[in-house]
C-alpha cells in the first residue's frame, strides 16, 4: 500500500517500479518457463489435498528432522513431530542413531515427554515398561504372569532413519527408497562444506499461517527481495542469482555477496568460515562472495553462507498453517574465537525470515478468495515454477 | 432468574408480569400473524444452511459496507470483509467510488493490508505489482520479458458497487439486480433525513455468539424491552410502536420518545438535529418525538433519532457467530457546536446493544437443544414474523 | 524417561523395575482375563464413535449430575451440562427434586443463566415468560391475545430424574429403564455409608485432554500407582486391591490403608468418620483401614475413605477431551469439630487426580499414532478389561 506521506508514485512508470522502492531492473538471460502459472486455489486450501500430501509426500519421502550433533553422546535423544507422529530419535550405546514411534506397546502412552534429554533406557511413565535404547522391551512388571506373553514381540516400533551430510532424515514408509539412492544426484556436491561437523548455535520456531508450498515458492526467488528485504538487497543484489539445479527435487544455486560484506546486521563476518580456514583453496573464492540457497524436497531449506549455515525444516500443520524450525549452524571451533558473534547472523535472518512469512501469509489470505486465479510467473520465478512441477509429479 | 433477595413473585399473576419488572400491558390493535412460530432449529445451527445463506443471500443481495463520507477524498480507501472476501473500497481520481477484490493478479497476495488509508496507487507488498485506483495494472516488473503478457488482462477484479442515500453497497453476484431497482420501494422515503451528508463519529464492533437472524428478530420487536432495556423503556414506551413497512425486505416504523427526552444517558439531546434546524417544517414535529427503526435486508439496521442516526452492519461468521459493526452518525455541522456530546448517545446505545446481544446469545444456546421446538410469536412480534417470511422467500 | 542424573538403570533387571522406582512385585492370584487387550484406536479418536457413545450411552443411561444436599431448600436449583444439554435441577415447594431442559418455550432462550441459585419461579430473561418450579408456564405477557394459545401446552420440557443414595441422576431417554431397576444390584450395599446425608465441602473441575474411557481404565487399576503416585503408594499398597464387583456396570472393591494412616497430605485423619462414630460396630473395622473404589457406569467414580467420600463426574466433550467434576463429601457434623481439616484430603487427591489426568493425556497422544495397536493387559488390569467389556456391550 502506498501511503501519500511516504511515496510519490508516477503512474506512467508502467513496468518499472519507482527508484525509491526497487532498484532498476535489467533484462537477464535467466531461463524462463513460458506460460507457467501459479498453482490453482485448491492446492492451498483444500483439506482433501492436504491429507493427500500427508499421505503421498510426508508419509513416503525422506524428511529432515535434525542433525547428528544434536545427539552427540550415547543416550542423547530428541523427540520430533512428523506428519502427526511423535518420534524418538536416540543415539544408542553402539553408538548408532535410531528412530522409534513414541508409543508404549502396553497401553499406547507417550514414552518420552520431554523435547530432548539423556537416558540410559526409555521408561514409560504410566506402568514403567522399560525399553533399551535400541528399542527392545527389557522390563514389563507382572507380564510374566500373563500366559504366552513374550517380551520380544513388544519392542518399540522402529522408524526408517538415515544420515546425509550429518543431517538426520526419517521416512514413514514401510519400504522406502534407500536414502543413498535419493541423495545420489547430490553426491559429493557439498562435501567441502563440512556440514556433518557443524553445530547448531540457535533454533527458532515460527508458526506461520500459510500453506507450506508458499514458503518453498518464496524461498525459490528473489524477485520479491527489493520490496520485502531492503537490508538483504543491499548486501546481496536481488538479480545476481545463478542456479545450477533447475529441475527435480533439489533446486537452487547461489547469489553474490558484495565484496567485504556479510549477511549479518553489522555487515561484517561473525565467525570463522564453516569450511575451515586455508584448507580449501579450490573453492576458497567461491566460499567468500557467495551465499548458496538449495531447497531439498519436501521439507528442507539449506542456506550456506561463508561463515554459517542456516537450515529450515517445514512442517505442514493444516492447509493454512505451517510450523517452521530454523537452525543456525557454525564451525565447531567457531565458539572458541573471541570474535564469534552469532547473534549478528541470527538477528539478520530472523528479521528476514519474518518478512518472508508475512508476505506468505498475505498470499494465503488472497489465494483463498473466490477472485483468485493462477497468475503468471515472471522470468525471475523459474525456480518456483520448477518446484511446482516437482510437487505435481510427487502428487501424481 | 428470580433471586429471592430481589423479587417477590406472585405465582398467580398468570399472564401479567409483576409491576416491578414489566409495566402494565394493554391490548393493542397491532396486526398479528395468527399461528406464526419461530424458525426450526436447523436454521440457527446447521453449517449446510449457513453455507446456503452465504450463497443465496450474502453472495447475491446488496450488502451495506459503509458510508461515502468514510472515503471523502480521492485516494481514500477502506477494506471490508464480505462473505469471506476482502474487498477494497476506494475513491479514485474522478472521483468515483469503486470496489475491488483485495487479491493481486500475480500470486494472489493481499494488496491492501491496512483497514483503511490513503494511496495514490495500490501496490502489492510482495513483488510490487502496482494498480491505479480504477484497478488497471500499471506496473509489473520484468513481466515485459514474458512473451504474450498483456497488462490489460490483469486489472484487479472489480466488485459491483452502488450508493443509496450515501451508504455504500456491494453485490458479489455476476449480474445483480440494479441497486436502484432494489431500493425503489424506499424512493424518497428518507430523503429529508440528510443521510448522505452525515458523518460517523464512532464505530464499535461486536463479536456476538449468536446466529445473525436472531439479531434481526431481536431488532424487530420491543416485546423484550421492559425486561431487557429498563433505561430505554423509560424514555420510549415499549408499546408505542407504529410500523409502516410490514412485509418484504424493508421492515419497521417508529416508536415514540417521551416529550423533551432523548435516547441518551442524560436524557437530553446531544447534538443539533440531523435534518438541520428550521428547514424542515413539514416533518419537524415527527422528527422530534420519534425514533425510526428500519431493517434493510439482509445486513443493515437503520435507527434514526432526532439528533443522530445509528447504523448496524451484520456479518455472519458461522451459524453461531456474527460480527456486528455499529456506527453513530451526526449532522456534518454538529461537531462545531459547543453542546455537541456524542458520547451521551454512544454510551446509551452501546449499553442497549450489549443487552440485546446477550439475550440473543442466550437464545442461540437454548435453540441448539434437542428440547427446542418452534415457539409461538405473540401479538407484539408481527415484524419478526414478517422478517422470517422474507428470509424464507429469499432462501427458497 | 530416565535421566542419567536421577537413576542408574540395570538393563538386565528384565521384568522387575528397579527398587527405587517400583517396590518389589509379587505374584498374585488375582483373576486375569487371558488375552485381553486394550481397545482399538478408533474408540479413542473417532468422531463417529463419539457421536454413537453420546447417543447410545449418554442419551440412554442414568447419569450422575449432583447430590440432593446441593439443593437443600425449596427453590434451590443448579444447572448441569449433560450431553450438550443444559438442564435445570430444582427443588420445588413440595419439596420434590425435578429436572427441566433449560429452554424457554417461547423463543428457545436459556431460562437460567447462573450455575446455581435460589428462585421462587423461573423467569426467562428475554420476554419474561415465567414458569413455576414444577415447570408449569404461569406467566406469558400478551399471549392471551393469541387465538387458541393455551399455557398448559407450554410447560418447560421435563427430564427424567431419580435419586440413589442421595445422588441425583438424570436420563435423557424418552422411556428409560427405572432407576431402581438399574441400581438393584447395589441395593443395600452402601446403606451404612450415610451417603445421602453427606455434604460436599469442595468442588474442583478438571479439563482433561483425553478420551473419557481412559479415565475409567486408569481408575480401575493400581498397576500404575508405584510410578505415578509415590505418596499414595506409601499409605495404600498398590498390590492390596480386593475387588468384589468384577463384571458389569458396577466394578471395584477396596484397597488397604496402612494402620493409623489416612489418605491425606499429613497422613492423619482429617474429619470424623463419614459413617458416624461408634454406631456401626459390624462394619467398624472395615471402615477404618480400607478405601473403597467403585466405578458406576457410565459417568461416576465413587471413592469412599474412612472420613470422606470423593465423587467424580465424567463429562465427555469430544473424543479427545473430558470435563471432570470432583466433589469431596464429609459427614454433616464434621465441620462443627475443631479438628476438621478438609484441605488435608482435598490437596492429597487434587495432586493424585492431576497425576492421573497427566498419564491419561499421554495415553491419548500415543493412541492417536499410526503405530498404536491394542496392547496386552497385565494380571493387574482385570478391572479395566472388565470395564471395556461392559462398554462394548453397551455400545452393541
Amino acid at each position: 500500500m502506498l501511503l501519500r506521506a511516504k511515496y510519490t508514485l508516477c503512474a506512467s512508470s508502467a513496468d518499472s517500479m519507482p527508484a525509491k522502492i526497487i532498484p532498476a531492473f535489467r533484462k537477464t538471460t535467466e531461463t524462463f518457463a513460458a506460460g507457467a502459472k501459479t498453482l490453482p486455489q485448491q492446492y492451498f486450501v483444500s483439506p482433501e489435498i492436504f491429507a493427500e500430501e500427508q499421505e503421498r509426500i510426508f508419509s513416503r519421502e525422506w524428511l529432515l528432522v535434525g542433525h547428528q550433533n544434536q545427539i552427540a553422546k550415547a543416550g542423547d535423544y530428541f523427540v520430533s513431530e512428523v506428519a502427526g507422529e511423535s518420534l524418538i530419535i536416540a543415539r544408542d550405546q553402539r553408538p548408532t542413531i535410531r528412530g522409534f514411534y513414541n508409543v508404549c506397546r502396553h497401553r499406547g502412552t507417550r514414552v518420552c515427554e520431554d523435547a530432548s534429554g539423556h537416558a540410559l533406557a526409555l521408561q514409560c511413565p504410566y506402568h514403567a515398561w522399560t525399553y533399551a535404547l535400541d528399542g527392545r522391551l527389557i522390563g514389563a512388571p507382572h507380564m510374566d504372569e500373563v500366559p504366552e506373553f513374550e517380551k520380544a514381540k513388544y519392542a518399540l516400533h522402529p522408524v526408517n532413519l538415515g544420515l546425509w551430510e550429518g543431517f538426520i532424515f526419517v521416512n514413514l514408509a514401510k519400504k522406502p527408497r534407500p536414502l543413498e539412492e535419493w541423495f545420489a544426484p547430490l553426491a559429493g556436491k557439498f562435501s567441502h562444506w563440512n556440514l556433518s561437523r557443524l553445530r547448531s548455535v540457535k533454533r527458532v520456531e515460527y508458526d506461520v499461517k500459510a500453506n507450506w508450498k508458499l514458503m518453498f515458492e518464496n524461498y525459490s526467488e528473489c524477485y520479491h527481495c527489493p520490496g520485502v528485504h531492503p537490508m538483504l538487497s543491499k548486501v546481496s543484489p536481488y538479480d545476481s542469482a545463478e542456479n545450477d539445479l533447475t529441475e527435480g527435487p533439489f533446486l537452487g544455486g547461489f547469489m553474490r555477496i558484495k565484496k567485504g560484506k556479510s549477511l549479518t546486521m553489522s555487515g561484517d563476518a561473525c565467525a570463522i568460515p564453516v569450511r575451515g580456514e586455508g584448507k580449501d583453496q579450490e573453492h576458497e573464492q567461491e566460499g567468500k562472495d557467495r551465499v548458496f540457497y538449495y531447497s531439498i524436497f519436501p521439507n528442507m531449506l539449506l542456506s550456506m553462507h561463508p561463515e554459517y549455515v542456516m537450515v529450515h525444516q517445514l512442517w505442514p500443520q493444516s492447509p493454512e498453517r505451517t510450523l517452521i524450525v530454523c537452525d543456525w549452524f557454525f564451525h565447531p571451533e567457531a565458539a572458541k574465537r573471541d570474535d564469534f558473534n552469532p547473534e549478528d547472523a541470527i538477528e539478520f535472518w530472523d528479521l528476514t525470515n519474518r518478512q518472508d512469512w508475512h508476505v506468505c501469509e498475505l498470499s494465503q489470505q488472497g489465494i483463498a478468495s473466490r477472485a483468485y486465479e493462477p497468475g503468471p510467473y515472471s522470468s525471475r520465478e523459474s525456480i518456483p515454477a520448477a518446484w511446482d512441477r516437482e510437487y505435481v509429479r510427487r502428487m501424481g
